[in-house]
């Protein structure tokens, strides 16, 4: 997986979501309930809710397109609050994660990637996505989907992969 | 990420998710309950149960590495009812994974990879790893993760993330 698919898989997997969210309110709808009640949703007391979820899988994938494609990362605020407000963030995410281009990412896997959080060390670029990225990703938009799914909404694994590229012959 | 980096960020998941195993144990030690009921806990009444999660991350793992290594996958029957046997579980996946050379990958990601579920059409090995290996992976562990999460372990999520090979300088 070179760093451009990877940003590729993460740009699908976050369209994933979002129809994951459409079955979200189709079910809320046909429950009478407001769909906006599982934004703050949680399967723990102490761990984040959905709205973080979704804002945490976002930054991910905005951090790896902007640290691996050599690029400034828009500042995208936490203030969501409902699903229409985390269609939008999720939009703004895939937006930027389709500004970077192939060519940003060469020599990606060899830069170094010093986010604030590491305190002055740094990781190769391929490090920072085989072991922060691409499973802190994958990680929050699992939480986001198990929320949904803890609270009834009917997901399958399916609806969280997406389509397949395959091939035939 | 190379197919080679992919399988050992397997491996190592799998090692800390055997790690929130343990302070599932602890946890049941410290609350006076048998840690195996955990094992058939789940987070919706028709989602896989802790054991099938756990057993269902091994064998993404397992076929990845069969798949893009280019050897035939062990068969490791879904026999497992408890922790112990679930470690027992991670511990040949992991083995099985550890047998698979960097040499072997060469070529993988053109391979054509052809599951028996996919009826006969198939994927490049790259978009293998990338559409299905490695979301489905990291779903499965995160599920296993949530199910203990939910059922009130303390674990967050640096346990799922274990170590960064960061460096100074």
């Amino acid at each position: 997986m070179t760093p451009s698919e990877t940003i590729r898989i993460f740009t699908k997997t976050l369209e994933s979501l979002e129809k994951c969210m459409d079955k979200a309110g189709e079910y809320a709808k046909s429950r009478s309930f407001e769909v906006d009640v599982l934004a703050h949703a949680r399967l723990a007391p102490d761990q984040f809710d959905f709205v973080r979820q979704v804002q945490s899988a976002c930054d991910q994938a905005k951090y790896a397109a902007a640290y691996l494609g050599g690029k400034p990362a828009p500042s995208h605020p936490d203030t969501e609050q409902s699903f229409a407000e985390l269609r939008e963030r999720i939009r703004k995410c895939t937006g930027f994660l389709a500004t970077v281009q192939e060519k940003d990412f060469a020599g990606a896997e060899e830069r170094k990637v010093a986010p604030p959080w590491l305190g002055g060390r740094w990781l190769r670029g391929g490090d920072y996505l085989a072991h922060v990225a691409v499973p802190n990703f994958f990680f929050h938009v699992t939480i986001a989907y198990a929320i949904l799914r803890h609270n009834g909404v009917p997901l399958g694994k399916m609806d969280y992969i997406g389509s397949l590229p395959t091939r035939e012959g």
